[in-house]
């Protein structure tokens, strides 16, 4: 959408003349060969200057007929949307405030790296490459399932990690949050009762409410959810148990092999279907158990995507589950969002997973992290704040802050700054994290953070 | 994902080996240095080789020492779903065959241009473009409303056609499909009475269906639904109408200045509010009356998308509505999608939108399809095969098919000889279309479809 020189001169002249009244609504434009001649241009330099007005709705074509300037006057621009101050922190609170804070607001309360950090070369080859695509890869809707390329290259990872499931019983979805939803659009009803881990990703909150369920909180542990009090809750038959078993979040502690055993035995005994959501799980330093992989996806529906590693702009998310349910979710993808993934997303998820350079990106990135992750402990612990546990992998910090600070009273008091925080009580069903905050340790590099969030501990709104 | 020559000859080389077993599972490889001399290569193009062998799952690295065989070889690859003969003709149907036909089926059926109509070359340039885009727009989540500029443009185009709304009250989303699907889940209950028109776009009833809405069918004339029956039906006190005023799906017919204000009264003194999904409107002719326009938002909430003569697989719809509508919608984006449209899909739309040449495809598009209206309809009038009606523009006729002919019977005779047809009633709520078809003139050009249709109305399934 740049304008080329000679071009943008000729726009700025119409576009003046209309501002200044000179060109009345419904006027007709100066002829193309006139113009020209009295600005010394080509007429095909005029005629792209009209078409490119045409296109932006300051002028009007009528064939046959010549160029009109627009009838009506476009709508004033309003100001984008700052920071919403007086928001309650609930589970929206942080989506929105991370997702349309200012471009170079810093954000450790962000569940995403920063672009920087992320594959951007093999992106833009693969962005080259889609260029050069079949014309039904760039205007075609997909197939239902999602191009079968890419489902290959998953099933191949998915036997990999343990879990052989062919190609057809992989169906891509425009997110990992939209596979979630889907799912739970296929399995609950208004009131079905829900389990997740407290603290979760708050999310998870998010769309479960959307979905009008009961949720339940179960106490996580270091190794996973508390196996007493999960098989108590799923003794009360809820339809699912939604959870990140790979660097959780928002504690980054990963599920051991003995508490996974017990959660699939009472997930059994109560027929339980566990929603496994493993976005993570490319930033473990070697895999952890996985739900799906031990039930070999009887119960359970394992989701992911490639928001956390490849891209969060290309969107592109997958289920795998039994066929029956893999059916079903096809017809509701249809009904809800017609065709699958985008075909587009696909190709610019298979050409950077087709390029070996995005393994070495991902062996660098996960040390780059595990050194942000010690850095930033040690950063925190000058102003009191330790994290819970360090994780093995990923980008998340679950901290306590000091002397029982209100957490929300400290990101609202940072956000009055410009800092966005992840105050503990929006991941905590319970609302027993009043004195938690996640940390996104690859956030944390912008100057301001620390001062910022040092005065922010020391003086927290009320 | 192209594999150059000599890379590929290792790729080759090893994928062989592992293949006949001369590499056990987990066996370390060969050393790069050693496997280089023996295969004359460079060093480098064997390790490029085993990345990319890595990449797609065949071998696994270990840092620090090396290259191994997968441990688990990957599994089979399934044949793709081919046509499924035996589906009951739902309103799932024509969506199923059509998205997973074989590449080459003819699908007079289906609901979109072929790729050869849509404007290729402006769609290469701005991947072109994506290419070289700052790293926000290619690896992180956008802001909740999608991209500003983009709005900006959408809002100058309502502005044209007398709506002259903000771009922040347009919020961007992945489809129109899942616009109209976020209002459906912001606004109805279960149990719900939707009116929709009767015939209407199959897949508004797939969608109703997931929300377990009580769809009611309102009959559709050629100037809009019968006005005395959508007053009657509006006054059971149904909480939405979703319609398309402008070339109407199945039947390319427009509601009339007349019709749409008396539906707008019976909405108004009933509370009914009104999803006008207008993604046909690019293709008018001329532009009709919106019932948006009349209504000012009031009621009516107005949905699009570039799906029908940008691209359908750049996935990115629109609504406006409302300031408090589209506030609350932005909640469930981000609970059940997280962000809003793809930073990569709004920049591929607007760097078309911002191209000169896309005007000019619109104009030669609109031209190529009165053509291709006229040649089908004659061609169908030597089966005997008649238009409702002649739409002034659009790419549908919606026909009646001769000695009334059972439409889902020559619909599956057709599809046994690889033609996807679209049969009347899996578009109307009351099933009283059994002798109509919905043709696509933009997807006859094949020349199985003519001798195929005519066998299959000669000898329709039973």
């Amino acid at each position: 959408m740049a304008e080329g020189g000679r071009t943008a001169d000729v726009m700025r002249t119409i576009r003046g003349r209309i501002a200044a009244r000179g060109l009345a609504p419904g006027e007709r434009l100066p002829s193309i060969r006139g113009l020209a001649t009295s600005m010394g241009v080509s007429p095909s330099t005029v005629a792209e200057a009209y078409e490119r007005l045409a296109a932006e709705g300051a002028v009007r074509s009528r064939p046959g007929s010549g160029f009109y300037a627009a009838s009506s006057a476009p709508p004033p621009t309003l100001a984008e949307i700052g920071p919403c101050l007086d928001r309650e922190v609930d589970p929206f609170w942080v989506s929105r405030q991370s997702l349309d804070g200012e471009p170079d607001t810093p954000k450790p309360g962000c569940g995403w790296l920063p672009a920087s950090w992320m594959p951007l070369e093999p992106l833009r080859r693969a962005a080259r490459g889609l260029a050069r695509a079949e014309g039904a890869v760039l205007a075609d809707y997909g197939t239902t399932r999602g191009p079968a390329g890419l489902r290959r290259l998953l099933a191949r990872q998915f036997a990999e990690e343990g879990l052989p499931v062919g190609p057809d019983r992989i169906l891509l979805t425009g997110s990992s949050t939209q596979a979630v939803d889907l799912v739970c659009r296929l399995l609950l009803r208004p009131g079905d009762a829900v389990l997740v881990d407290d603290p979760c990703y708050f999310n998870f909150q998010a769309l479960l409410r959307a979905h009008r369920a009961t949720v339940i909180g179960v106490p996580w542990t270091e190794a996973g959810p508390d196996p007493e009090r999960f098989a108590q809750a799923a003794s009360q038959r809820p339809r699912l148990y939604l959870t990140n078993s790979a660097l959780h979040n928002p504690t980054g502690a990963t599920l051991s092999p003995a508490i996974a055993h017990r959660i699939l035995n009472a997930a059994a005994a109560h027929d339980v279907t566990i929603v496994e959501d493993d976005i993570f799980a490319p930033l473990e330093p070697e895999p952890s158990p996985r739900l799906a992989a031990l039930d070999g996806l009887e119960r359970v529906i394992r989701i992911g995507s490639f928001s956390k590693t490849l891209s969060a702009s290309v969107r592109c998310g997958y289920v795998t589950a039994r066929p029956d349910t893999i059916e079903a979710l096809i017809d509701l993808q249809v009904a809800t969002h017609f065709g699958g993934v985008s075909p587009v997303a696909a190709e610019l998820v298979a050409g950077v997973l087709g390029n070996g350079q995005y393994r070495k990106h991902l062996d660098a990135l996960r040390r780059r992290l595990a050194r942000a992750r010690r850095e930033t402990a040690e950063r925190l612990a000058s102003l009191g704040i330790r994290p819970w546990l360090m994780p093995r992998g990923g980008f998340y910090l679950w901290c306590t802050l000091p002397d029982g600070r209100d957490a929300a009273g400290v990101a609202r008091a940072a956000l009055r700054e410009g800092v966005v925080l992840a105050p503990g009580d929006v991941f905590s069903v319970s609302r027993t994290a009043s004195d938690r905050m996640r940390f996104n340790v690859a956030q944390m590099g912008d100057g301001r953070v620390m001062p910022v969030l040092s005065r922010a501990v020391a003086r927290p709104e009320a």
